[in-house]
Parts: C-alpha cells; sequence; structure tokens
C-alpha cells in the first residue's frame, strides 16, 4: 500500500548525509515497549543521517537504553558525551520518550550524533496526558475537521498501519493515553464493550500499548439498560452495581491493561445519576469500585448546565453551573476517580476565564479539558494556534490556598495531594493525508502532549520545535511560521467576537459569524447586545459568577477597573462608550479589531504565498487555500460583525472605513 | 389489518338511521372510474343512512350515471329530485365528481336522498389540479411534517391501502394528478424511470388512475448523465436528444397514460440548460418534443434566482429573478411544456406579492404553484388555514392586458389562450394517522383541491364544507373550528415577521423566531433593520422591482402612500416612525401585531378545549397538543420579535406591556 499520508514532526529531514556510519543501539533490559524505541531510533536515526542503526551488545554501542530505578515513572535522563550516548530510565516508557527527545534533540541542534553534548532530565508533569476522541463508531468525528476517524468505519474497529502511525505521533509528543470514542454520545457504542468488539479493540490496544499509551472507553451511565439487561441504572440500586463489576471484570479480562472509562452524565441530554435522586459522587464512585479491582480509573466530565434556558431569564447563568453542580461534592470522590474539567466554564471559545471549579475543589483530583480540534476557533479552515492560550490558562493563579494555586500546580495534584490528574485535550485528528486538516493545526497535536509533558514549556518553545521538525532547517519557512502560528490565536480573536463575549457564530456547526446566533436560543449563551450597551454583569449585583472566585480573583473581576479588559464584557455589561484603557472605546475597540483582524488574516496569505518552493509541494497547496479560506472568511466575520454594531448604533467607524449599511 | 388512520372528510358521519333503506345505483356506461365512483357512493351513503346500497338497471335506479357528450372533460350535471337522482357527465372523471358532489351535497343538507332538491353543473375551472410531493424514496419528505411519506419506503415504492385512501381524499377534493416524488432532489430519484421501479409504479399508478388522478414524475434535467449513458445533457446535442427520446418511448411503454415530467433546473443547485449556455426554452422543449408523441407535459419549474448572493451587495435583488429568466422566453415554449410559477416572488413566506412574472407571461401557459405544507406557516404545529391567502392571491388583478387578468384568469390561460394551466399545491400529507399532522391541516389539503376544480369559492365556503364533511353536523365544533381557520392566517402572520418582511425564522428549518437569522445568508432574504428603519427599496429608487409590474400596479406599489400596508416593507425602506394607516408607527404596529398574535393564539387554545367531548378522543388530544405549543411558540415569537426591535431602537410599548431587555 502506498503511503500517501504525511509523518507530521516524524519526518526527520537529512541533516547530514553519513551512509558509512553506522550507529549502534543497545539496551540492559528489555520489552515491548523498548523494542518500538529501538525502532524509532533506528528509522529517526536512518532519516536524519542516512547511516545505518544496528543493534549491539550494552558495553559497545553508541546509544545504550540504561535502567534506573532511581527515576520517576516515565521519566528519564540522557546523558550524550559526543562518543556515547545513554537513555537511562526507571520504566520502558521512560525510554521510549528519551528516544524521542533525543532525536529531537538532534534535529534541534542539526549536528551528528557524535557531536552532540547533551544532559537532560525530564519526569512528566502529569500522569494523565490523553487525547480525548469524539469518534463515532460509524466512522463520523463530532466537531471533526480532519476527515473520518481512525479508528473506526462503518461500526468496524480498523487496525492498520494508520493505527500505529497515529500512536507513533501520539507517543511522541508525549501522550500516554487516548479515550477512543466520543464521550457525547457514547450510549450509541455499547458494542465497545461486548464480544463483538473486544477482539479488534484488544489488537489495536496493543499497538497502543507498545507506545506508551493506555485505552480509555467513554461509556454511557444508562448501560445496564441499554444493554438490555436492567431497567435502571441507579447507582445505589445493588442490580446496578453488580452489573457493572461482572462488566468490568468481562471487560479487563478482554482488554487487560485498559485505562478505564470515561463517562458524560446529566448533560446535553446525556442520562445521569440525577434522574434517580443521587449525586454525582454516588455515580461516579459507584463505577470507581466496580473497575477498581483491575486498576481502572473514571475519567467523569463536569460538563453539566441547563441546556433548556430561557433567554428571558435573566437569573440563570449557565456559567456558574459546573462549580454549583461539583463543589457541594468536593472530597467526596473515590481515589480512581478524575474530574474532567473544561477549561473555561462555558465551552470552548476563544477567550474565557478559567473556570472557578478549578480553583474550588481542594481534595479533588482533576483532569483539565482543552479542546484542540477547532470547534470554535476556525475548524481547522482557519490557522489557530492554541498554544499560547493553554500558557495563559495554566499560567492563571486561582489564589485559592497558600500553596501553589496555578492551575498547573492544581492539576497536577498540588492542593489535593492525590496522585492523579492532568491534561487531556479533544483531539483535532483525522483521516485526511496531513492528519489534521490544516497542516499547521499538527502543531496543536504536537503542543499539547509537549505540554502536558513538560508544563514548563512556552508556546514559542513549542512553535519553534515543531516547525523545525517537520518542515527541516529553513530559516525562512520558521520565521514566517513562528509568526503566524504566534499570532494566529491573537488574530482569529480579533475578528471574532469582541472581549471575552463568545457565541456570535452559527448555531449547531458554529463556524462563521451570525452575532444573534445564540441570543434567543435555550444554551444560555447571551451577549443581550442593544443599542446602548453589551455583555452580561456576571459581577455580584449581576448574576453572582464572581463570588465562585476565590477572594482575589473575585475583585479583579469585580471591578471593572481591575478586570482583565480582553474579558471585560464575558464579566460586565458595559455601553458602547465605555472607555477601555488603549484609549479606545468599546464600539470602536469592536471596528478596529475586526479591520485589524481581517487585514492580518490578508498578511498571513501573502506570508505563505512567500513560502512557495520551500515547502513540500502538496503541503503548500493545503496551505494556500485554507489561508485563502481564512482570508475571505476574516473579511466575512470582520463586515458581519461590524454592520451588526453599527446597525444597532448607527454610529460611523472613526476611520471612515466601510461598514457595510 | 386494522385501520390506524382517519378518514380526513370522507368520514361521512351519520345523517339519519334508514336500515330499512335500499339505495339503487346504475349506469348507462361503464369504466373502472364509474366503478369507483358507484363504491364511493355505496361506501358513502351507506355510512351516511345506514342503508343498503345496490346495483340495479338504469331505468328503475335511484341514482342513474348518464352519459351527456355535451358536457365539458371532467364535467357533471347532477339533478336531484326527490325520488330520483341523475349525474351526467361526458367522461368517466365527471361521474366520479358528481359522485363526491352529491355526498358532500346530501351531508351539507343533511337530508336523506329521497328528500334533496338540488341541481349543479360543475366544469372543472382548471385542466391542471395537483398535488406536488417533495417524497424522498428514501422515505423522508423534504418539509414534510405528517410523518414519512406515503409512498416510499426504503427505496422501495409502497402500493397499499393507504395509497387506495389517498386517491380517494384527493379525488374526492377535486386533484386530477400528482406529482410522486421530490422535484428538488429529483437525481436521486434516477430508479422511478428504470425496469426497477416500473412494476409497481404501474401498480400504484393504476390505482390513481381509477381515481382520475394522472401520475406526473419529477426527473433531473441531467439525468441522461446520471443514469451513466452520456457525458452532457446540453438540450441541443443530438445525443441528449434521442436519449431523452428513447427514455420516454421507455416509459411511457411501461406506464401508458403517465402525466409527465416536472423539472427543477438551474435552481438551488440543481443543474440545467446554462450549464450549456443554453436557455430554459431551449432545454424545456427539447424534453417537450420528447414525450409529445405520448401526450406527455413537462412541467417546468421557474424557481430560478442566485443562491450564492452577498448581503453586502444591495443591488441584486432575489425577487426579481424569477422574471427576469423568463420574461426573455415569453411564447418561446412547446404546447406540452406549462410553467410552474410560486405565487411569490420569493418562496412561499407568509405574505408577499404576487410574483410579476404571472402578470408578465402573454404567451406562455401557467401552473400556479403554492404551498399547502406549512414550511414557512407553522410547520402543521400551528394552525394555519391557507386558502384565505389563496383566495387573495387569485383575485389579484395583474392589470396586465385589456381582458381578464386576475390570477385566477391568467392561470386558466384566458390571457394566453392556450388550454392547459392551473394550480399545483406543494403537499402536506404523510403516514400520520390523521394525514396531515394537526388535524386541521387537511382543510389545506381539502380546500386547495376544492378551489382549483371550482375557482369561484370562498375560503369561508371551503371551510364550512370541510368541517362538516369532517366533524358533522355538530354547530359548536362548526363555530368554533370556522372561527380558528379564518382567523389563523392572520394571526400567525401577527406574531411572524411584520409587514411583508418575511424570513425572521431559523435558517434551514424555518421554524421559530430568528429576526436575524437570514440577514447575513447567501440566499438574497434580508430586511436590513437597524436602529432606525427596515424593509427593502424595491422601487424604481431601489432594486427596481417595482418595475416588472404592468404600469397600474407598478404605481400602486411605488408609491408608499397607496401601496398595499400589509406588505409595505416588502416595498419601501421606511423608518420605525413611519405613521401607518391605523394611526400606528411601524414600531408600534410591530409590538402591537405581535402581543395580538400570541394572545389570539392562546385563545385558540381556550376555544379548543371547549370542544372538550365534542370532537373524537384521539383528534382532540392532538389537536390540543399543537394548539398548547402554538400558544407557547406564539409567546416565544411575540417576545423575540418584540426583544429584537426594542433591543435595537431603545424604544419601549406604548401600553407598557413585557418587553425583555
Amino acid at each position: 500500500m502506498k503511503k500517501t499520508w504525511t509523518n507530521c514532526w516524524l519526518e526527520y529531514p537529512l541533516i547530514q548525509d553519513q551512509p558509512d556510519v553506522t550507529i549502534t543501539v543497545a539496551s540492559e533490559w528489555d520489552g515491548v515497549i523498548i523494542n518500538r524505541a529501538y525502532h524509532e531510533l533506528k528509522r529517526g536515526l536512518e532519516s536524519l543521517y542516512h547511516c545505518q542503526v544496528t543493534q549491539a551488545v550494552v558495553t559497545t554501542a553508541d546509544i545504550r537504553f540504561l535502567k534506573d530505578p532511581g527515576l520517576s515513572a516515565e521519566g528519564y535522563t540522557i546523558n550524550a558525551k559526543k562518543d556515547s550516548c545513554t537513555i537511562s530510565a526507571g520504566d520502558e516508557k521512560g525510554i521510549l520518550y528519551g528516544s524521542f527527545a533525543l532525536l529531537r534533540q538532534l534535529q534541534i541542534a542539526q549536528c551528528p550524533l557524535h557531536e552532540l553534548t547533551w544532559q537532560e532530565t525530564k519526569v512528566p508533569s502529569n500522569p494523565l496526558r490523553l487525547m480525548i476522541h469524539w469518534d463515532n463508531l460509524p466512522g463520523d468525528i463530532e466537531r471533526g475537521y480532519a476527515g473520518d476517524s481512525l479508528f473506526f468505519k462503518n461500526n468496524h474497529i480498523l487496525v492498520n498501519e494508520r493505527s500505529i502511525d497515529y500512536a507513533r505521533l501520539a507517543a511522541s509528543a508525549g501522550f500516554n493515553g487516548l479515550v477512543i470514542n466520543n464521550s457525547n454520545v457514547a450510549g450509541a457504542a455499547i458494542e465497545l464493550i461486548s464480544d463483538r468488539f473486544y477482539a479488534p479493540l484488544s489488537r489495536l490496544q496493543e499497538i497502543f500499548h507498545q507506545y506508551g499509551l493506555k485505552l480509555f472507553i467513554a461509556v454511557d451511565f444508562t448501560m445496564p439498560m441499554l444493554m438490555g439487561d436492567l431497567e435502571t441504572a441507579d447507582p445505589t440500586d445493588p442490580d446496578v452495581q453488580s452489573w457493572w463489576q461482572r462488566k468490568a471484570k468481562e471487560v479487563w479480562e478482554n482488554l487487560p491493561g485498559l485505562g478505564g472509562f470515561m463517562v458524560k452524565a446529566d448533560s446535553e441530554g446525556r442520562p445521569g445519576p440525577y434522574a434517580y435522586g443521587k449525586n454525582h459522587a454516588d455515580g461516579a464512585n459507584m463505577l470507581a469500585d466496580a473497575v477498581a479491582p483491575y486498576g481502572g480509573l473514571i475519567l467523569w466530565r463536569c460538563f453539566v448546565y441547563d441546556c433548556q434556558q430561557d433567554w428571558r431569564d435573566t437569573v440563570t447563568d449557565r456559567a456558574k453551573a459546573g462549580y454549583d453542580h461539583y463543589m457541594p461534592l468536593d472530597g467526596c470522590f473515590r481515589d480512581n476517580v478524575v474530574l474532567e474539567i473544561k477549561n473555561g466554564p462555558m465551552d470552548f471559545q476563544v477567550r474565557e476565564p478559567v473556570s472557578p471549579l478549578i480553583g474550588g475543589l481542594a481534595k479533588t483530583q482533576m483532569l483539565l479539558e482543552v479542546q484542540i480540534t477547532q470547534e470554535y476557533t476556525g475548524q481547522q479552515r482557519h490557522v489557530c494556534y492554541l498554544l499560547p492560550w493553554f500558557r495563559q490558562i495554566l499560567d492563571q493563579d486561582m489564589c485559592c490556598w497558600e500553596g501553589p494555586s496555578k492551575v498547573s500546580d492544581l492539576i497536577q495534584g498540588k492542593r489535593c495531594g492525590k496522585p492523579l490528574g492532568g491534561i487531556s485535550a479533544i483531539a483535532n485528528t483525522g483521516n485526511d493525508p496531513n492528519w489534521t486538516g490544516h497542516d499547521l493545526a499538527a502543531a496543536n497535536f504536537y503542543g499539547i502532549g509537549r505540554l502536558a509533558f513538560d508544563i514548563s514549556l512556552s508556546p514559542e518553545t513549542i512553535a519553534r520545535e515543531w516547525i523545525r521538525l517537520t518542515y527541516g532547517d529553513q530559516p525562512k519557512v520558521e520565521e514566517v511560521l513562528f509568526d503566524i502560528l504566534m499570532n494566529s490565536w491573537p488574530v482569529y480573536e480579533k475578528y471574532n467576537a469582541p472581549l471575552g463575549i463568545g457565541w456570535m457564530c452559527n448555531p449547531g456547526f458554529h463556524y462563521g459569524p451570525n452575532p444573534n446566533g445564540y441570543e434567543y436560543s435555550r444554551w444560555g449563551t447571551y451577549h443581550r447586545a442593544d443599542h446602548q450597551a453589551l455583555g452580561i454583569d456576571r459581577t455580584t449585583a449581576g448574576t453572582g459568577y464572581t463570588a465562585q472566585y476565590a477572594p482575589n480573583l473575585q475583585k479583579l473581576y469585580e471591578d471593572v477597573e481591575t478586570c482583565p479588559e480582553e474579558m471585560i464584557l464575558f464579566f460586565h455589561r458595559l455601553p458602547y462608550s465605555y472607555m477601555l484603557k488603549t484609549g479606545k472605546n468599546i464600539l470602536q475597540h469592536i471596528y478596529d479589531t475586526h479591520f485589524e483582524g481581517a487585514e492580518q488574516a490578508a498578511q498571513f496569505l501573502s506570508r505563505i504565498e512567500g513560502l512557495a518552493g520551500l515547502l513540500p509541494d502538496d503541503v503548500y497547496a493545503r496551505m494556500h487555500e485554507r489561508f485563502t479560506l481564512q482570508k475571505e472568511n476574516a473579511e466575512e466575520w470582520r463586515d458581519v460583525v461590524n454592520t451588526f454594531f453599527y446597525r444597532m448604533t448607527g454610529i460611523p467607524d472613526e476611520h471612515g472605513r466601510t461598514i457595510y449599511p
């Protein structure tokens, strides 16, 4: 079969032609993951140098895999001293990560192996580093913008060359697990935990295992009913409990080493414990008890809110829902339950404050949920490198206790003192030849994996790494792509909804401008723009949302003078005439940012056109098509949003630029 | 099989118990349609009187079918003189229509047959009286709100008891033909004109034929390509022409008596002659020549416009498209081509002016296309009796020549002097037990058939007939339902988009309020409401649409003083402060009508509740559910539309009623 897809950042472009060199690799100990590490090194080095890579005995090898029981799980130490290089680890996964790290460093340094002098010790910042797939068994992907599922087709499981390459990409970025199916409609995937799928799923699991990836399955809370056995899913019902115990036993017998289950309950129409007057700790703990004997985890999604809201109701505030639902349960969850919490209180808008639940929970381990599939951020037709945004989220100090209380600290369990926690990303991959639709969207796949592994990394470092690994040592390519990546999120934000207000998109598919798109809907997502003012008062004088934050943060957001202006309309209702610190009023800010955003999107296209001939033809053609579309769409956003506010206010642009009447 | 569906207006509720009476029926001549007429009389009379109905010889019969060659096609004369009743006709269909007319009259008079003294001669006003089904082969119905298709299921044709009952309903209302499949996606139905479907289609056709219904099939203009034979569909290509000639021969050999083909070409993404630089006369005539040897017709839909419009373009006006496309071709069509023209220039909004094309075409026969499936008028969840609207349309004088120039005259061919023309209705039927979802929506099915047959009928007459036939002689039921039916269209209009502006609905599914729903879209459907004004200037100073009307009408619409106010925002852009003849300005008119509309919708519910016990339980339950929903939805419309304009203007209701901020 001809390979038609790209290797992304595992392309390994030639550094130096060394056909006469033979590099030997040896390992102190053995195992399937170590075996993969060797093959990854062989593949990478042979591509980077056109050299030979063979196995040797430990004492004579150029690269030696050493066992170091002192290193924490998944950690590694690399010691490269020109003529010798060792990768030490406490477990096999450490060797694999070390091998990928060595290959990465060689490309950064752009030197032969025997010229590298480098020492690095890394232990992953987060024990859980997950890709969350919203793949459906028929093969489509909810909010997928890069083709159909890599894992499912026509209600069958795919096990093929791409399964392996997916695992290579995920592991090399630093991921250590994945949820394979769509938790939003997990009830449609009952067969995943049935005899029909155990065999192919086990084959897929074996591939993942070789790359250190734990498989998780999203299940529906009502599986005991859906699978035809029981009339209830009440978590306190002994029949339900024993159903899950039997099912867990069966699942782990067939899929030993399975990571656990993900559950979305009582959310957006999915059933859950509330149907039985029980709370989410009852529900999660019941499942946790069932999977505990096998080392299984329960990843419990906290995306619970009233999705039948009435826009005329100005008291209910969807932003408050997560905190309201889960704070009363803090400390009530089993040790093998992890609460999965979206970064913001709404739903992956281009800008939101950090969910107050993250600062609220003191005794509960958390998995941060971010979204790299670009549902609200351009659907992989627009470039939107999200790592600067994720960096801001992780650096947000929640000011919630005397200890370290940045989001990055809290998800690592520094407050609750529990060992699990981490980062999960709603995946942006599919069977498109380049994996992610937009070639530059692969930087988000790579980037969030890297950040989850090493939470200290900057978005700049990650961007440069990714460009170098993907397109080789080409200064002009690096300069242009780095600039575009680093500016892409701010530019996208400029031509979207202003100042943290969100939701000015088409309902349902979430693409394209529609200023009133969610205004009269049932989703609790309103800006309430009228001819004088816009925004939601979420202070204690308004919906009271700010009170969900610790005092310092509450104070910051509560006061319109100190509230970060990029989110000011999320927290405050303000007149168009309100003067921002830039010296512009809100209306002019809207006009200016929309003109600027569209202008900058046009510049992206020009800059990409400057890379013609420097990028592979297919990559250039795809990028050119998408940047052209982005330019046109940005103009559409600019004009629709500007016209919306112009029609509302009758106030023209101060600089006389065209706003359509 | 237990019958679970209703008979609608063929229920024949008891008039008088006459178990000892035997009514005899005899016919001077024979045929399958006459045989049906006898069985319909037998079924109806036995139900109305619990009497016996048998066949007799002509001289002794109570009811005699006589042949009268002097009567025009499909016409009948009934002469009921207590002891004898004759139904005379020039053809079999006349006998069938006369039989249904007799049964109808007996129910209106509420007397035994032998007490009826009545004389009536009727010849159908329109030669074409068609139900247009947008049924898809998988079984769904585009814009269907009454269940799945009666004709298709899982890509098979259904021939069953409901096929017969559909034919009975359609014939008794006065229809004489139907298009069975969805012309909007006719390319998906290529199998209808292939060996796979001829046999079952022929069985269905036979049922229709017995009730005087001609079967029409919607075809795609590119069938020669879709069916795999040719690389072009160019109507001037000899291969294309002979393909269609061969196909027509094959079709009529298998389906003799077929009415013809319907075509939607160059419309909403469907391909057509324009792709080959040819015009629509080229396209229609080529097909017309192919089907002419078999007496086939081509029904050519005129719904052609640019559906990739840019909202920023204020010059292009979708309303002008039909006239612009077809006027240059007036007189160029074959005699067996009929142009099918929507009543308005846009698309079945709750209020539109009559399409200027209808007044424009002088030499071309036309089929008026109206929509009884309630796409934009409440989707059979709201009651909306459309006959008052259709009456207005038919009565509109187009002032386009010295002869009779009402729409009803023009579609009858009084101007072009050609024999074909008539009325077609996009059907509102489906496999719901009551056929039309909302029980009261059956009045539209019945009503448009009756109106097409007898174009002089008033909506009031039709409503009373339908109520009486459906629910029997119950004065209270008649009073309430008549009032609701007659007020339903005005009420629906009140809480919808104001003053002819249209399109304030959710895109795609066209249900529910969304004032900006189509505002920035590609569909050419804008109101351009801002903080001061709204509406489109379609005068000669604006888009020039008014110039498509004859001088008198143009003058009427052009002048804001004479323009009918219910359509004033369709023709003029006006400030909210513009004073209507009611003494209200436009903004207050919007507020008032929306408050009134919701209030009246609530009254509908109360009035229906007064019929508890008088309607069959299932009918009452269905109605109650729908009127409850209508009440709630009308409040939603009221609040969303009022809030939209309040936010835009900041001007409160003069009467201080609640408008949500």
